[in-house]
């Protein structure tokens, strides 16, 4: 493959389909070189280390967040919206642990949060209030993703997919509220 | 070291000693043998692979969780038992990554879960709900724990130590609510 093809965008599209298919722990820069049909140094030239790489894929997992305006009324969107997401981010599992492992903000996810934000603020939170249940709904998605435990199941409420829905609908609740 | 102190007790207590100050990467059969003072031949004749490992330190993290009631009302009370559940897990890092990817049940958490579920139906969730409730404070624990990124910090909230309290007191208001 000429080497002209190695532009970030194919780069980060290699990745991404090793990613998916083999998994993050296998997403190194030589296994991404070998995708591409070339060699590691040649790929060295554009990407400085394998925490480059990450973060490129983590910008690029940004740009394709559903946006949704569907639902009844501002809360159904909200839940809607966060569900979407989970949807989204379970179809590429490496997502979420990336994310996690992400102390950067990412420019491309900038849409998603005032999104989102702006949701939050329709359902009737204030400004502040919004944005700190934004995070509060970040943390609960992720731990969603990331946590295979299935507590409370021994409790007589097994999980199910309506998990997620009913706790952001909670959070929304409360943080209108109080 | 003679073999006889090769208890489970002794064992875990050297799996948690090593997973505290090296991390849980570092945890093998192998560097918990030289812990102890014997070789991994030994202690296969106790723990039949890494994963009994993990399984038994996860049950013992879990006979430490704080049973607390303090607190000035059942919602507070709430608050405080799952910041003090946030503490604990904090200060044994390896804990919540252990807990998550966890697919099974541990009989020694089950006094915690009683604790839990009792004091969300003191704070007016029927019991199902209560229940549920229960399992949706879990994963947002656990992405707290989990999660390193600062969601929002770029839009005017940054997070601080009350982002835990605040989002557990929406979320059991908003399930008392609905």
């Amino acid at each position: 493959m000429p080497r002209a093809s190695l532009t970030p965008a194919a780069i980060v599209t290699a990745a991404r389909r090793v990613a998916d298919d083999e998994g993050i722990a296998e997403l190194t820069l030589r296994r991404v070189a070998r995708e591409l049909g070339t060699g590691p140094a040649s790929l060295y030239r554009h990407i400085a280390d394998r925490q480059q790489l990450l973060h490129l894929l983590a910008d690029d997992l940004a740009t394709g967040y559903p946006l949704t305006r569907a639902g009844r009324d501002p809360l159904d969107r909200v839940v809607r919206q966060w569900h979407a997401m989970h949807d989204y981010l379970a179809a590429h599992p490496w997502g979420a642990r990336i994310i996690a492992d992400g102390q950067y903000a990412l420019p491309s996810a900038r849409p998603i949060a005032e999104h989102c934000v702006d949701q939050l603020a329709a359902a009737g939170l204030d400004r502040e209030t919004a944005v700190r249940a934004y995070r509060a709904l970040w943390h609960l998605l992720l731990g969603h993703l990331l946590n295979a435990h299935p507590f409370g199941h021994l409790h007589g409420a097994r999980g199910d997919g309506t998990d997620l829905d009913r706790a952001v609908r909670w959070l929304v609740t409360g943080a209108a509220a109080t």
